[in-house]
């Protein structure tokens, strides 16, 4: 490593760069089995329980966007790292990095976004911390949430364990919440309607593995680094290649149109309110009843299957009938977008 | 609340302010009685086993100081945390907001000393999370440590579990910790040998609880707003009298100094690998042995009492044998210190 090394944007992207930090520095440093998975959550034995274990910051810009702000989004992306792990949440913890001067009223405003986003996710927060740096140290506000979760028995959901022939579904429209923050914060919030897709996806999680017990291999919310990254860690984690078809992919328009203004592909931009999930075919069909059942569901498809090979790689079937290499996040800046 | 109203570092000193907006922003947002316990975690009933969960950011300025840096405070404030619980720690989640230029040789160095940390504590770094915000948006490094104990059958320490006549044990020399970081900030590092006391305490715990049982009534660790906020707190919750005897409380002469020269009253800086205990006569001989058969309790001593009057009050008999009352941290400001 050259001192002169910095930590740039691209750290945090969720992408090509971040994992290299990620393999490179923070799994040799804390060397343990359950952090080398780099599932959304750590897998815990307590006493013959299962328990998921996931933290996440937030440092999203602008703090209030179309759809929700820094607090909903911090309560239900935890709420879906652990449901991502196939648990139950059953507690969170809240911490809180203010900047000295930060109104009182929008730390009230965001503290009732969360208390609202715990009651309607069931979940509770009992624990919590607050530490105030002086002005110019840190931008308004950072939420910190941690989760524990309980993981039925049963159940074995990981992202080493896709399989060739399984289907892949994605529980709804992609990039909304990546172009509603985009947008606010080039000033064109006004110009759409599209929202953030915040959403807690646990009671999904657990219609779908009723429905499809151990034929569920695969979990992942494709939040930072969008869908792309996320097929892409599932495919090198499980070793399998992945097809992806593009026309069955579903976009708002207005999503589509936007990208298309801002330059964005869709493929990269955070969701934090879909899941993307690998199935075993012979359960296929019950869980995505399953999935439509649920009100952020409806819009489910089925947008592809792993493959045998070329192990992990993820294509895209164009829309106009070429095939491209679907790479990990790599060189795009969407910083503080979750 | 006037709509003008804004953060101040005070909301952050652990103090009386920071007390105000704990309980009239946070604990109504958030109702539920695991938090309204504020002890320094939650304890939460799974499948018939006890577990503490913990959270606490860090923003610690400067991010090295004497005897330690922000790795290793983080590590051992969470685990000391759930030891407060009586919990033996289990895991620990490492949460980063790195600044975009951050030197990687720096975060190279903290991630060093956490592992390090973390193995001496024999608790495991097993989930994470790493940000990266633009130039200006954050100082340097901020970590989150959230972390899940296991509470043993039998133990019931509480901060509302005082009762008149319990003996007051602080484990050593008190200020350290902020003696260090606020001699480093001032540039006065040189002058001193004092380090910070950054230290585990589970093991101690765990062999006070052997010792004491049930007759320890009350762990803390006086961390930010130092020894005179938490005997506050539990003084508080227990609706206790608290009267400590100034000429026992152990303190170190360069501690002492410092204090002269900084202005500043060591019972208010904060400590880090130091507790307070409240134990019941009984027992006070047994905890005070195990206390000090451990390397970091090796000063500890009797510093006061629990009455049954002024109930939620505490005062100090001085070393010139008058008394004062010894208030929570108000008005002063230490940012950053933890």
């Amino acid at each position: 490593m050259d001192p002169a090394d910095k930590i740039l944007l691209d750290h945090g992207s969720g992408g090509r760069i971040a994992h290299r930090l990620l393999r490179d520095l923070l799994l040799p440093a804390f060397d343990n089995p359950a952090l080398a998975e780099l599932n959304d959550g750590a897998i815990l034995e307590v006493e013959g329980s299962r328990l998921a274990f996931s933290t996440d910051s937030y440092t999203v810009d602008p703090i209030f966007f179309p759809g929700g702000d820094i607090g909903d989004l911090a309560v239900n992306g935890t709420v879906n790292d652990l449901a991502m792990c196939g648990a139950r949440p059953l507690a969170l913890s809240a911490a809180f990095i203010l900047e000295e001067g930060f109104p009182l009223e929008d730390f009230r405003r965001i503290l009732g976004t969360m208390a609202r986003a715990a009651r309607e996710a069931g979940v509770a927060i009992v624990t919590g911390d607050t530490k105030v740096v002086p002005r110019g140290a840190a931008d308004r506000v950072f939420i910190n949430t941690s989760g524990i979760g309980l993981i039925p028995p049963g159940v074995r959901v990981a992202s080493h364990r896709a399989r060739p022939g399984d289907r892949i579904l994605l529980s709804g429209s992609l990039a909304d919440h990546g172009v509603s923050v985009l947008a606010g914060r080039e000033g064109l919030a006004f110009q759409t309607t599209v929202q953030s897709d915040t959403a807690p996806l646990h009671r999904m999680v657990a219609a779908m593995l009723a429905a499809g017990g151990e034929a569920v291999h695969v979990l992942r919310d494709p939040t930072r680094g969008g869908l792309g990254t996320a097929l892409n860690e599932i495919a090198e984690s499980s070793g399998v290649g992945v097809l992806i078809h593009e026309e069955t992919i579903p976009l708002k328009p207005e999503v589509a149109g936007l990208c298309e203004l801002l330059g964005f592909d869709p493929l990269y931009l955070a969701n934090e309110g879909k899941l993307v999930a690998f199935v075993h075919p012979e359960a296929a069909e019950a869980v995505l009843a399953a999935v439509r059942a649920d009100p952020a569901g409806r819009d489910a498809a089925w947008i592809g299957e792993a493959l045998a090979a070329p192990a992990g790689r993820v294509v895209m079937q164009t829309r106009i009938g070429g095939r491209r290499i679907v790479d990990m996040l790599s060189g795009e800046q969407f910083p503080r977008i979750c």
